[in-house]
């Protein structure tokens, strides 16, 4: 199979966006004011199979949430695919559903519709619509303008690697994982300021990469904080916490570039003319997140 | 887990439509003048392992275009989640794409985002958006209206069985599974006078029973003629080719109610005022296929 860097140019020329204002190639589509997303979750890719269904419900609504703050729309609805194993209880499906339910009550959406499948193992897609009168898209951060980051980094890939190696005593860490918050409110603030916008679900490094396409940025270390309980695990696995934060992925954080220090997020650097990202003067390479083969997943 | 009914009751009552027109439990969810719905298809489930990519491809655009049509929308855009094994092929994924591609242009509509990731078998999940001013909904039937059918019955139901018993010689079945069309353009006209509308994907009876929500129908059996390619591989099967009309199932023809006989469909039957579905004089149960122990999957 090609790069994904192919694919998804395979697939942007063989797809243009038709009646879309914006199609293939960034968080959202755009169709007048609306904006749609699709995010899929699948077991043993994305999650593991004791990820509680509570969780599981709530992480497919918010993951797709977040691509909607990420564009600085407002949620209006969601339609969800669902495929689980036919000897699953009604138990179970109470509770993912009451995860998708309580996701789209903080998200002020709601479910309507979706289709229901046998599997031999969960497969759950979610499709979500937003409103938004001025999506804020990639690649148009100018140099000098400020990068800011809303939410923590890190945390969620320490937390998939503990419960994957069955490491105990970092539930702070598995929640992250497990249970990420879409910033939704910060994504609607920092609309009205920012020049380009997009969500850490790759690492923030490829991320921060995508968002300003081909323009560079120069982070400051200091900003960059290390979480105390990111620390603590590297600590234990003799591993380094910087690998973490810039190139963990699944954060769903937000970064943005704006001219202005008024919105939600604190500035972590600023965006240069040529495309390298240099920590402090030391230059750091694009690319996804070191432990793992490969990417699980590609958004187009 | 419970039955079916139960189990869209509960997604009913759990998950209101919100700022949504319709929500859950017609074909396609309404929101101001744009309906959204979403189907997918499960390799093992919907299609078997062999299933063309070039048709897989087109049949996960067109089950959607169906509930489009089924709605009187004309499609604007789609969305799709693919998962799909890491050995496969660039060639796979082209020949994939160029379904997909060729279902959007007949559609008139484009892919504009999506989800790829590794799975152990295919999963894909679109999403479709169309648009219409006066959505047809279901449960709308009035008593003395009549029933009218837009295309096949029992073709994709007898070809799926000889793909899965491997007899040779009915490429017309074959090709009513592997490359259903939806029936756009009849939805579009069926909408200026169709009371209410449907599209079969489970079977003739079982949704001309949901389209009438506590009505029933008498049908003529001479107005449901059997197709000269059923009747040959009923007879070489040694089975009644009338179970494949009625309950065969992934037909994607459409049934709609009106007063007018002026539709693009042929009429075969009748809207009565009690519950039951009459042929001719003859009680018909509603359910689905007897042959399968369950449906593959429930749509919401």
């Amino acid at each position: 199979m090609r790069s994904e860097e192919e694919l998804i140019e395979f697939l942007r020329e063989k797809f243009p966006p038709g009646r879309a204002l914006v199609g293939i190639g960034d968080d959202a589509a755009v169709f007048e004011n609306l904006v749609f997303t699709t995010d899929m979750l699948v077991e043993g890719v994305h999650f593991l199979k004791d990820h509680p269904p509570f969780f599981l419900g709530r992480k497919a609504v918010n993951v797709n949430l977040s691509d909607l703050a990420a564009m600085g729309a407002e949620p209006l609805f969601i339609l969800m695919s669902l495929a689980f194993p036919v000897e699953f209880t009604s138990a179970w499906m109470e509770e993912f559903s009451n995860g998708v339910s309580s996701a789209c009550k903080e998200g002020e959406c709601s479910l309507v519709g979706g289709d229901l499948s046998r599997a031999d193992r969960i497969f759950i897609s979610v499709t979500a619509v937003g409103r938004t009168d001025s999506p804020v898209l990639r690649g148009r951060a100018r140099e000098g303008e400020g990068i800011y980051l809303v939410g923590d980094l890190g945390l969620a890939r320490a937390g998939r690697e503990a419960l994957e190696k069955g490491i105990k005593g970092f539930t702070i860490l598995e929640m992250a994982f497990w249970n990420p918050r879409p910033r939704l409110k910060e994504g609607l603030e920092a609309a009205r300021l920012a020049s380009s916008m997009i969500d850490v679900s790759d690492g923030f490094v490829l991320d921060l990469h995508r968002l300003l396409q081909g323009k560079g940025a120069r982070l400051d270390q200091e900003s960059l904080p290390i979480p105390f309980e990111l620390k603590r695990f590297c600590r234990k696995m003799g591993v380094s916490p910087l690998d973490y934060v810039l190139y963990g992925g699944e954060d769903y954080a937000l970064i943005y570039t704006s001219g202005s220090d008024h919105g939600p997020g604190r500035r972590v650097g600023e965006v240069t003319g040529d495309g390298r990202i240099l920590l402090g003067e030391r230059e750091v390479p694009v690319k996804g997140f070191s432990h793992f083969s490969g990417k699980p997943s590609q958004k187009f």
